[in-house]
This record gives C-alpha cells, structure tokens and sequence, in this order.
C-alpha cells in the first residue's frame, strides 16, 4: 500500500490469471462452435479513420480517438498517411473501433474481391468505448461476432443459420441460464402499421422502452407521442407482451384480429427461427419469440435479437443483433447481412466480481515435480520433460526446501499432483495432494484423470 | 475501384482469413507450449498512464495517446478518472502500450498480494508504436511474452527455464530456420572491464552496431567513441566473432587472455543456457551463444535473447528478451525477472507478404452438405447437424443450384468434401471433389481423414 502502488483504471477491467483461464476457456468455446459451422476467422485493426466510425452516427461521445504523442503541431491528431506503394491517401483522423460490426463492414467492402460470398466469418477482439463506467459497461471489452453477408441478396434461411449457431454456442457455455429473445422488425412494423398508426418510428421508439417505464406509462407515451388511439396503443401493448418459445405466438398475434401483408411476412419468418432452433431448448438456455424486442436505434430491417442472463436482468441484453439490408454498400454494390455480438466481457465480469465463476486452479500445471536437491535439478527437469510430451502441464519446483514446504507450494497455486523423483534406493511416486493418496508411477506413461489435467471452470450457485 | 472502397492504412496489417487460420495455430501452439511449462495466461488492458508508459524513456515518440472525441476543452487527452469505489485517483492522460513488458510490471506491482511468487506468465496481445511503417515494423502488431517474476530474489535456473521454453516453442512453429542467440550481459561487461575499457557501456554500445556496420570502422569507433586502444578493440572485436551450438565459446573465450570475476560468471551462467538447451537443436532450429549481442539500450543485466530467421535476416532479431534485476520495484520490495517476446506480427508477416505460408482452404468446413432442392433444407441442415457433431466442420450450400455449380462453390473455398443427401431410392453419399472419389457414408459415423479436419497449414519452398 506504498504510494508507489498503481491503483486500477475505472473502465479498464483486468483479470486474475484465475479467471483469464476461465474466459479463455470461454472464447474457445465460442470459436470452436462457430467454426464447426464454417464460420471463418477475421481480424480487423483496432483503428479506424474516424468518418468511418463515425458512419452510423449517434454514438460520436463514445470515440477514443488516437494521436501520436510527438505529433507535429500541424497535425492535431493521428493520420492515415500515404500507403505503403507511395500513394498519397487523404489524411484522416484516427480512433479505436467502438464495435466490430463498422470495421467488418469495412473490411467486406476493402476485400469484396478477395473474399467469396456468402462470406461467413467471427471476429473476437476488443472495442473501445468512452462511456461513464457501471457494472455491464467499459471503457475497454471484448465482443465476439457472429455475421453472414452477401452480395446483392442474402436468402432469409441465413437468419436461421444464425440464430442456431450462436444457441449453440451460448448453450455450451458455463454460465447462468440464458434466454436468445427474438423477434422481428417487419412483424412489428406491419402490425403498427396495420392498426392504422400514423408515425411507425414513433411507435418503435415508445415500444424500445417497454423494460424501463411502466405499461401504463407506455399506453400514455403512444397516444401523446406517437399520435396513437387509446384502442391502438392497447393493442401495441397486447402485442409486446406476447411471447412463446415455440409458434403459439402466431395464433396470439392473429387474435388480435389486425391484418397486414408485412405482418404476415413478419410471422413467417419469426416462426422459422423458433422452428430452426428447437431442440436447443434445455433448463440452461432457451429461444423465444418476444414481441417486444425492438432495438430501437439500430438500423435492422427483420430479424431481430436479444438475450437475457437469469438473475443478470439488469445488465440488459448481453447478446444482440439482427438482420441489415444493406450491411455495407460501394455505392454499386449493397451486402446485406445477418448477424449477433454478443458481450464477452459484460456477461462474465459480473460473474466474476460476484464470485459465480472462477477456474480450479491459478496455474496450468497439473503437476509440481519435487527437487530433491539443488544438484538434481537436471533430474526433476527430465522428468518434467517427459511428462510434458505426454501433454501433462508440469513445473518443477523452484527451490530444494523439505518435501512438505514444496507440497505447500503447489497447494497454494491448486496444483493437484506433486512428483516425487526416484532416488537410488527408491521408486517414482506421485502424490494427490488433496487425498494424500501417494502411488508409483512411470514418468513416461503416466497421465492424471482428465478432470485433473487442466484448469477446471468451477461455478459457484451460492 | 469507386471512389468508395476503401483502403488500407500503412503500418495496420489485416489478413485474409486463410491467413489468419495460420496467425490462429501459431498462437495456438505457443499457448499450448507455454501452459505445458506452467506459464498462466495474463491480458492487460491496452491503455496505461502516460507517465507509466515512459518510465523506461527513450520511445517516448511512439506512443498513441488516447483522447474521447467530446472530451471537454480542459480535458486535452483522456484521463483516467476515479475509480469504481468512488475514490478519486489523479488525472494523467492515458496512452496505447508499446509492449506487453511496461503492463506487465504495473500489474505485478498492482496485484502482488494476489500472485504467488514465482510468478510465470504468458501474454499475447496487440500492441501499438507510432513508428514510421517498413517491413517487419508496424504500428500495430501482435506479441507473444513469456517471463518469470519473483520478490527479491529470481533464482538463475530460471534463466534456463525461459531459454528452453521459448525455444521449444519455436521449435514446434511452420516457419523458416530459427536460431535462438543467447549472451550474457555479465561475460561481456566483464571482459569489456578485464581489458581495462575506461568506458563499459560506450563499449557496448558500439558493439551493439556490430551488424549494421562493417568491423573496421567498429574498431575505429572502439578507439573513438569509447576510449579503447588499438589492442583493445581488437579483442573486442575477437570476442564478438564467437558464436558456437555448445560449450565450446569457453575456451574461445579463455583463450584470449583476459580475467575477471564478472566474467567468470557470465561464462559459467551462459555455458548453463546452452546446455539447458542441448537436445533442442534440429535443421530448422538451433540455440547459439553468440557473444556479439549486447541489446545496448535494454535494462538487461545478465542473460541476453536475439533471433534470427533464415532468409529474413534483414528484419532483424524477431524474438529478443533477457534478464532484469529490477522488472518493477514499488520502492520497498524488487521484482526481478527474465523474459522474452516474441514479435508474432514481424514473424509472418513478411512470410504472407511473400507466399511462403499460407492455409489449405480459406473456410474450417470440411464438408458442405449439398442442396437437392430448397425443400430439402431441414434434411441437409439436420446432416451437418449429425456431422458437427462429430466435430466435424460443415456448412450446408447457401442454394440449390445443380449439383456442379454447388461442387464448384465447395472448390472455390477449399471444401474438401462434399455430401450428397440420401433420396427416396438413394443412399447419402460423400466425395473428396479433389480426386473425385465417391462413397456411401452415414452421417452418424462419417469423419474425413485427420488432415482435412482442420486447415492446414501449407509451407512453400519456393
């Protein structure tokens, strides 16, 4: 507690190495699933030039924007300069991506030529954003980002290939229950506009409230702002409080007697989605159709998604997206996408900062081999060597205290086994140092249960 | 080619994705060869103090500060501000690391009552330099760090250990020729002060030109810059032409006649690395005492690290490190450590850049599932079902063409199979669409040969 301590930065989290273990057991988790479906692996640089980022609008408070700290004085913040081949490219400020979806658009229309379509792909990486910092919010996270696009046409049946792919990876991860809500912006959209509502944003905007603001409340803001009957904001109310996990809703929506071409689309393609992903539902993980979904300030044109973490509910949806008709566009050529981010970060801090989920042990070892003395340390490292080319994680101990001090040190550290070297006189042992159980064993064949041999996700339901 | 598409930015690499496959297994392998040695995985966050930043000095005209697009007119660059519990830290402008080192030393100090000691760890990030843009320089790239860190006192065996470890690690990666090259800082101080040099570090850092300019003005410089004489520079420069795979560079070394306890223990600490090392050496990789590298700008003080690759010489080392009495220091208690970073970026790109490496397909799917007609899409999606189950990589056809023009999607990603679904009167089959084998298979039990699970990585000679 000197002066000299460095404190953390607001908004910037870090983890033990404890829970590093965990969330990268996690991204692997995500990767191996997307890629079982074909989804390929793509990087983009953290910087973009800033009229890129900028390209959505509405977000601009939250820019990190990057300047080089002996920059010259002509240039207040960092450029893109001329690229490699010698070519003068117009100099642009540079800030750090705030989400992946801008920078994969990008990257789509910068490699159309080189990439072929339909293009899947996942992009796990950091983004950067300038918010005020809370619990589910930072300054710095990592998302990973599902995405299918295509050029000119992208056949609806990839709405369902998405929403499938992430199911199945959400449902394979250690963590609470999680419900994927789905719902679509032509159901709603035709349903507004099939009970006559004079300004359909309008209504989506109110709706895009529904978790914050009490219905009663709700009922009033469609009638004052958007221009509703007290008959058709009931019916919007109806509406949002629809939902199913199978495609009951469809006959919940045509009871509320309203008809529309949209409408009717809507419905279809919602209950394919429910359809495609059933069988994914378990006690650990569900999708539904939620009528209220509506992302209100995003730019999605049918499928729409959301997804809640059982006792979480506060931190809002940590998994979202949908369907965009024009995902990125050449001015000639639109590619219109389909796809889903979800909140690396935002779905496992609070689970760690409440203690839910941590990893068995703090080191990879699975093993400690024990030194004898500071003269057999070639020794205890051969030994060390040959269980390692068994796959076995193994450290030797660092110093040649008695046996029960070197014990302690891998309890510490949660290292299940300790080695114990054979001496002239005496066998191989090794040691279970949470049983005691103590047994010979050869260096070059033996392995530890499966369980032991690497770092186990240990979730608390207290 | 409108006006429209944009286009890259100097210095920021992205790949395609065959090629981020090959970046993926190479990151794999190193984990996967640093967990097996008991390294724990540590991320920090990419942004740190300014003032943490500079504390080694010296590349203060790379760093990337970091500003929020509508920080208020007092706020020039972004700060860090109270943190979470509501205690206010002070201001001070926050800036991109250049290297993993630097936060790695601040989150030792930040959270040492929460780490063991000694504390093995593994980090592989990006990392940001304002640097002018070449070939192997960029302003973004991505490193791999291994390091060791104890209180007070680090032990010299963990010197050794850092040695095999990163070579091990190289050793097992698809690149060109590696040579690990390893001296001591102690060995050459010492004989720098055995020969009676009035200025040590002017002779180093003369030496450390040793590659960019030719020995005859070394010398000169030996005489004019660091105050030797004649004789003098010519053992300096003797001493540099030393390199050797064993033991052997101690006689060498002997032989020229100089004596000091410094020295001595340079000699006896790097004759330990190279032996450490034996075993490891192979055509494609080789550890080395070369007594020419002296990192003259690094706060090393005992075991240095250089690496070269054969045929690209010209981007200097790729994967350098060495010994620290002091990684951090919090004013009462000493961090000593011994590390290395491997520059992972700097490594394959140029390998990219110049077709030496690349993957054998440019999506995981092993299989595509054909498309009888639209109709048949449920029963191909529950095939690839039934084949990711088995772990098997599997994307259905986006569209029911004809058979061919569906084959001909598969061959333009690199597919390697493709699955006909079984008709009314039909068996399911597969076939390899390279030599156009055809076989009935069952999608329960089918799997491809272990080679085409998974992209390969595919090395060119040429």
């Amino acid at each position: 507690m000197t002066a000299d301590r460095p404190t953390p930065l607001s908004g910037f989290p870090e983890l033990l190495p404890a829970e590093r273990f965990v969330e990268l057991r996690v991204l692997d988790s995500l990767r191996a699933s997307f890629e079982l479906h074909g989804f390929a692996p793509v990087e983009t640089r953290a910087a973009e030039p800033l009229e890129q980022l900028l390209r959505k609008g509405e977000i601009d408070k939250e820019v990190y924007l990057l300047r080089r700290l002996q920059a010259g004085k002509d240039e207040p913040a960092e450029s893109g300069e001329g690229s490699a081949d010698g070519q003068a490219s117009q100099a642009s400020t540079l800030g750090l991506h705030f989400d992946l979806t801008v920078p994969f658009a990008r990257y789509v229309l910068e490699n159309a030529g080189k990439l072929d379509f339909p293009f899947r792909r996942y992009q796990i990486q950091k983004v950067w954003r300038g918010e005020r910092p809370q619990e589910g919010r930072y300054r710095e996270f990592t998302q990973a980002d599902i995405d299918v696009v295509a050029r000119d046409v992208l056949p609806f049946h990839h709405d369902v290939e998405i929403a499938r792919v992430m199911a199945e990876a959400l449902s394979a991860l250690p963590v609470p229950a999680l419900t994927l809500q789905v719902n679509n912006r032509k159901l709603i959209e035709g349903f507004f506009g099939g009970i006559g509502a004079p300004d359909v944003p309008a209504v989506m905007r109110v709706i895009d409230k529904i978790d914050k603001v009490p219905a009663e409340i709700i009922a009033s803001m469609l009638v004052s702002e958007a221009g509703l009957d007290a008959r058709q904001a009931e019916l919007c109310l109806a509406l949002a409080e629809i939902r199913a996990a199978d495609s009951s809703f469809v006959a919940r929506v045509q009871a509320l007697g309203v008809s529309d071409d949209l409408l009717a689309e809507g419905l279809a393609e919602l209950s394919a989605v429910i359809d495609g992903c059933a069988g994914l539902n378990s006690d650990r993980f569900s999708v539904e159709a939620d009528l209220r979904i509506a992302r209100g300030l995003d730019y999605y044109t049918g499928t729409v998604f959301e997804t809640r973490m059982a006792g979480f509910e506060s931190l809002g949806s940590i998994c979202s997206g949908g369907r965009y008709d024009s995902l990125a566009s050449d001015g000639r050529t639109s590619y219109p996408g389909v796809g889903i981010s979800l909140g690396v970060t935002r779905m496992l801090l609070p689970l760690f900062n409440r203690k839910k989920l941590t990893a068995s042990r703090s080191v990879p070892s699975a093993v400690l081999v024990a030194l004898p003395d500071e003269d057999s340390r070639a020794i205890s490292d051969a030994i060390a060597g040959q269980l390692r080319a068994n796959g076995v994680a193994t450290e030797v101990s660092p110093g040649a205290q008695r046996y029960g001090k070197q014990i302690r040190y891998a309890e510490r550290r949660g290292i299940p086994f300790v080695w114990f070297p054979a001496g002239p006189d005496t066998p191989h042992e090794v040691k279970d140092i949470r049983t005691g159980a103590q047994e010979l064993a050869d260096p070059v064949t033996w392995r530890p249960p499966a369980e032991d041999l690497r770092p186990q996700v240990v979730r608390s339901q207290a």
